[in-house]
């Protein structure tokens, strides 16, 4: 609790005001981080924009919420010091988030705006080239949290985006004529 | 030690002839599954392949001794359990592995086999989507390492693969065309 105290520039006493112990403040940096990522796929939900902008704009709040600030880098993967209890509501919480980035990958292959790689396999994928960034960046490292947040997202969906994607109105068309998914 | 022993079908007593405890067999497993990596590497070194086919047989040796291996997927991420002298000696391992492919990748980009993409965060993105798996895969799971292997990897290399690249007799007279780095 001390060192999150001095990271968050509050005194211990100020702190345990808030939170009754280490756990409870873990809940609620990994609470708010995941409603944070919840938030930016239901942004883009509502957004007239491809599948491919979609997936890039989750990523970069991703890694935007774990990078730039204390409490989404310290806490996001420890899980496991959770109570069961609270650690329950994380998991359930968390999985909701990787159904709604799964359910992204899966418009867009029937869309064909993505190409047909399995959606579960590549969401994990996803997820793990954002969620391992904690074990390595720095904040005074040689790259600012937003050019990796920037390559990341390229990179990853460059690694499902359709080669070249049929424009959205005639992507009717397309299918028609090529017979099977584009 | 009883679980592993358990794992590897052994006796307590008869694990503890070779390891002196825990952490002895913790670096054990550990190192020889970065031993097989970095083999990986070498061998994709003197083959004559593209850099995207380079890539693909490294990340499917690094996910089949991650995930096939009872001693890779157990043990792969705990370094934090070891002694600080043995840590000391996997870090070193890992960080050779991790130049190896940011070497690839760098080769394949001044090649244009790959797009121009900052080497050093594409190999950790790829090294996060790669050891991301010991936290989700199980072996009683919907998908065999194999077919994992085959998903992640093509994903990965399709990440930075160049969309057209050039057949590698012509890369020549590509380079003096266009006047830099395809």
């Amino acid at each position: 609790m001390r060192d999150i105290a001095d990271a968050a520039d509050l005194s211990a006493a100020n702190l345990y005001h808030y939170f009754d112990g280490k756990d409870q403040l873990l809940f609620y940096c990994q609470d708010r981080a995941l409603d944070r990522m919840l938030a930016a796929t239901a942004e883009t939900r509502t957004a007239r924009v491809s599948s491919a902008d979609r997936l890039r704009a989750v990523f970069i709040a991703h890694l935007r919420t774990l990078l730039d600030e204390v409490e989404g880098a310290t806490a996001h993967l420890q899980t496991e010091s959770l109570s069961p209890t609270l650690r329950a509501l994380i998991v359930r919480k968390r999985d909701r988030y990787e159904r709604a980035i799964r359910r992204i990958v899966a418009d867009g292959i029937a869309s064909g705006e993505l190409v047909d790689m399995d959606p579960a396999i590549v969401t994990r994928a996803m997820l793990g080239a954002l969620n391992w960034t904690v074990t390595w960046f720095r904040r005074d490292g040689a790259d600012s949290a937003e050019v990796v947040a920037d390559v990341i997202s390229r990179f990853l969906v460059r690694g499902i985006a359709s080669r070249s994607p049929a424009p959205r109105r005639t992507l009717q068309a397309v299918k028609i004529q090529s017979g099977s998914r584009v």
